[in-house]
């Protein structure tokens, strides 16, 4: 069992780390968003705060807007404008959420059903369009192009990830580079954007926007494959989905991938059979993972996601140390602890 | 047939209104904006030009872009803006187009095949997405503060009265009043934000730009009242979809709001068990259409989007004579004067 050996080795080390530094620093911040956000998803339409505030209130752990708050303390800010602009990134998150469970037929997010289950597919398409509207006019109201400019990039991007993942979707062929061009447009560039936006709304010179950049980014692929780890290890309490989501409907991750390439014919047989025709009988997910730990694919996921994470860290050399600079570092190592 | 013979008279006043006058003022324009809506739709993912394409470039009269290109000109606009944000509002309205198709799971659009139908709901979200997005990029390009506020305020309306409508689908009890809010708001609200945009690109007085607004307001309005008659009338060629359809879907328009008020109690339950129940046999829709004839409610629809045509007309009495200024009275005419 490499696998479970490797992550025991991660967790020897000291303390857990964990969000609560950036969390208590951004505390009063993140108490402003959340009231924006209740606000803002307001409508004389009463479905669409119930379905938004049933996918926005009910949980998340606000991760995009606390780097923005966190990225923009650490640049010196002290104005109100970071606020409206943490809402807007986490409305195009909430936007794109409702859209993904759509699309990918989704019962469960966060351990509760889905807004597509309770509703519908029809008003979780509507109400995602009209969070994306809302994310827009809280950019317009702050009024920086820098920042609109950014997160209209950054939408289209996404967009474009998600419609790469779907042409993808269930091919075993998938290259390691092609799951990456995915995963880095459909989560990384959102969480580059925030942490950005720190550097934007602070006025800070463009090299330090980029190596905020540079660490959402990294940080965003990062958190991705471990997403795609937990997906064969966490219990289903602590992501709030079962093991073997990914493996039922066929989905390709970096995991699967590596695999599939390191299979024998048999098991390449194996992987065609269970994901691309989605032909699965009781036993083929432990079958998958017994061939998964065989190859170490979990343990050289977390390996890649241990590069990126080095990546993000090195980003933030260039500024000075700070409680906020601590925190911000700490992220990176909280999500290699997930689920452990 | 009362409603034919009223349709009759309407058309026996000279020649045809048609689009033609604005098509020749704004050709050279329209031009330009298809070709920014080629380049501006392309992606390295190239299912996303492929679909888009299907529904963008295959056709639609680009009555929008029209507007707002026509307007800036009446304003005497001559700057080169106007061309990026006709694209976007194309964008906007494309965008809209490909989820209401998810939403109604609708077969044709336009005659064609929609894209739900040949790709499936999931690429048209995130198509859909992707355009908006794409939209929201152009406006950024240009820079307008002014325009982001009015698109994206309208991006957020638009997205309202899609959910209003999905609330009051299938409910008979529907008041003209709920149902003007509906029209007003997925229909209309863009046809106003792009004649307004035509005012905003010519840096004219607000009051030009909220006569501009009412305008395409009201002939939006309008607009949406004439394809419900249609939907009851026009043949299939003309329309590119059969007579009927809102009614085998059960869509509540405003024929069928009147007809259900002014029925007796057993015309009352044949409506609530072919719309409500969509419990529909052979000779239903016939039945259907004797019931509106009888109490006229094709002819009074056509009476309301008069009376809105009317608002639109005098909307524009503050602007002195132009060819550009006829142009833009003739698309109510148009309207008014379509499918037959």
């Amino acid at each position: 069992m490499a696998v479970i050996v490797d992550l025991e080795a991660a967790r020897g080390k000291g303390p857990q780390p964990s969000l609560d530094a950036l969390q208590a620093l951004v505390a009063d911040d993140i108490a402003k968003v959340n009231a924006v956000i209740l606000t803002r998803m307001e409508s004389p339409v009463a479905l669409i705060p119930q379905l938004a505030g049933h996918i926005i209130a009910a949980g998340g752990k606000r991760l995009r807007p606390m780097m923005l708050l966190g990225a923009a303390r650490m640049c010196g800010y002290r104005g109100p404008r970071h606020i409206g602009l943490a809402a807007s990134v986490e409305f195009i998150h909430t936007a794109t959420l409702l859209h993904d469970d759509v699309v990918d037929d989704s019962d469960l997010r966060r351990g509760k059903a889905t807004a597509n289950t309770l509703w519908g597919n029809q008003p979780s398409v509507l109400v995602g369009d009209f969070l994306f509207s809302r994310a827009f006019q809280l950019m317009v109201a702050d009024g920086s192009l820098d920042v609109l400019a950014i997160l209209s990039n950054a939408s289209a991007v996404i967009a474009e990830g998600e419609v790469m993942q779907l042409t993808t979707a269930n091919d075993t062929e998938t290259s390691e580079a092609q799951y990456l061009d995915v995963i880095r447009c459909k989560t990384a560039v959102l969480f580059a954007a925030a942490a950005r936006i720190g550097a934007v709304v602070a006025n800070r010179p463009k090299v330090e926007e980029q190596a905020l950049e540079s660490y959402g980014l990294n940080l965003g692929i990062a958190f991705q494959l471990l997403d795609d780890v937990l997906d064969y290890t966490a219990v289903q309490a602590t992501l709030g989905k079962s093991v073997g989501d990914d493996f039922r409907e066929g989905k390709i991750t970096l995991p699967i991938i590596l695999a599939f390439r390191r299979g024998n014919d048999e098991e390449k047989t194996f992987w065609r059979r269970t994901l691309e025709d989605l032909d699965q009988t009781e036993g083929d997910l432990a079958h998958a993972m017994r061939l998964m730990n065989q190859h170490g694919v979990l343990a050289d996921t977390m390996e890649r996601a241990r590069h990126y994470s080095a990546l993000a860290r090195d980003a933030l050399d260039i500024f000075p140390a700070s409680p906020e600079k601590t925190a911000l570092l700490e992220v990176i190592g909280f999500n290699m602890s997930r689920g452990h």
